[in-house]
């Protein structure tokens, strides 16, 4: 982890990568991109195959100049057998299904199988590092490096540690994730679904009430968050916002005069139940709003209204001053 | 309401504008960039003068090409008297301080001086227009539209109608919000806080939890909205990011099968008490985040930040089918 070369700020690595679904293809084709050399681990007969489609789904997303599906597969492996694929490996993320007893058992296998300075490094939004290494005699490597989706694209990595986790390992996988073009948030203690995702869940809470209460529409309510507080949110959090939100006197006015009518509103908030007519009554007009689109569309258009927006924020004078 | 003319698909008319705080100030710019003559209706006597800095000011936020502000100005006259400043105006936008009496009173004026075509638009963020128009005789032509903070950068108007309300005149006001390059979505029936603040404040609910529980810092939590579901946010709204979330299977397979821990994640997230001691922590993890920051400065950076990314959307191929 001691810098740059020639590839653009990374360290080639060999990287296993285990579980190729979603999350997996998205971290091969991100590692790729960044010039690591990287091992698949899996038992499917067709994996390679997959994966190189995969990839070259993918690669149109990824952030900065226009990647050659081609050179970025000629750095990929598939190697079913896990300790020939650990071999020399230093950094392994894994994207299992999330079922901690299969998560268990493969970390116990990591930690006889791997190395002592391999990071070993997990996609896991719900499971924490203390559960992952509970089989293991030394689970001080293990660290959760949750991304959002699709990680090829999405800054974000939250990076979540155990009792156990060796401080050292933490900065190296911040260092890895930093290296990628990634935007890492190690947790400063552990909690239940992580940061990101649990803010997601109070606005989709909110999001459903006003649907469920007739105020909006499913079209209309992803309307009026892409209109307003997603391109807020994409250029400020919410603290900086409410800060200017108070005018010359900032985020103190803000709180101090109004913090007592925010509590109250926060009361006011709806607290829908998903029952099945619910959920219909959702599907019903989310099919409505955009069930005619193809799913594979909808994903090269997210990914590419993504990457623009990525870009010009990386472009716009002192963008960086937002992010220090 | 009746089409486009050759400043760009805006037909001139002659706008009153009442109040010229921050919000004011905002759709005074945007009015005047779109070819209306706008009359300042304050007793300010330092008003032309704040008015003609304020619009420099803020110019360079506007979406689309630079204005010369000076060009933008020559359309701005200060009217202090209000009989005068209606006469011959088609659109009145209030924008005075949030005091119900004091709106109820200026609404009973307005409909007793404006014209019986002239729409009546109010920019309340907590007002209904039944409130609004309690004292007048005809409220039919009292529509809430609240912009979201900046008025001249940010798209979304939430249009909010009362039980007296004209359905021509609702109609009116979203052409001529749309005119103005703005996204109006009118509320399908009226709730406290329209929609957008309710989902920011659910979100800011959580925020404020996971800093006062030591998750994360008011700058992390910050790094961690811009860097995704800011993102996220921005190019597609929450139930378009669900429906992909959901894979193949859509939203559908999202809501079935995580539907239920869905529910008991919202049973998971947090009640934070604003107390004396709660404000001063977030306070205090503020100022060291973006303290040492000139407010102005700060603000400029959103702006063109927020300009920025509007322009990178409206360019991206295929945009439009989002919002569609």
């Amino acid at each position: 982890m001691t810098g740059a070369d020639t590839t653009g700020g990374t360290t080639e690595r060999v990287v296993v990568v285990i579980g190729a679904g979603t999350i997996g293809l998205g971290w091969i084709t991100l590692f790729l991109a960044h010039g690591h050399h990287v091992r698949v681990n899996s038992t499917r007969s067709d994996v390679g195959s997959a994966v190189r489609a995969g990839v070259a789904m993918l690669a149109p997303g990824l952030p900065g100049p226009r990647r050659d599906p081609q050179e970025l597969t000629a750095r990929l492996t598939v190697e079913p057998n896990l300790d020939r694929a650990l071999d020399g490996a230093e950094v392994v993320q894994e994207n299992i299904p999330e079922d901690l007893g299969l998560k268990q058992q493969l970390f116990a296998r990591l930690g006889k199988a791997a190395g002592p300075r391999t990071l070993l490094l997990s996609s896991t939004s719900t499971l924490l590092p203390d559960d992952l290494g509970a089989d293991m005699d030394d689970p001080s490597r293990v660290i959760v490096g949750h991304p959002f989706n699709p990680p090829h694209v999405v800054p974000l990595v939250e990076v979540v540690t155990g009792a156990r986790t060796a401080p050292g390992a933490v900065d190296e996988a911040t260092a890895f994730y930093r290296e990628l073009g990634k935007v890492p948030v190690a947790l400063r203690r552990p909690i239940a679904a992580f940061a990101a995702n649990r803010l997601q869940a109070a606005l989709l809470q909110e999001s459903i009430h006003l649907v469920l209460e007739g105020v909006v529409t499913v079209e209309e309510l992803d309307r009026i968050v892409v209109s307003s507080i997603g391109l807020r949110w994409a250029t400020m959090g919410p603290f900086r916002s409410f800060h200017l939100g108070g005018g010359q006197g900032g985020l103190r006015r803000w709180l101090t005069t109004l913090g007592a009518g925010l509590q109250r509103g926060w009361e006011g908030l709806g607290r829908p139940v998903l029952d099945d007519q619910a959920i219909e009554q959702i599907l019903a007009q989310a099919d409505e709003a955009f069930g005619g689109m193809q799913y594979d569309e909808l994903v090269a258009r997210r990914d590419a209204l993504q990457r623009a927006v990525l870009a010009t924020l990386a472009d716009t004078d002192s963008t960086s001053a937002w992010h220090s």
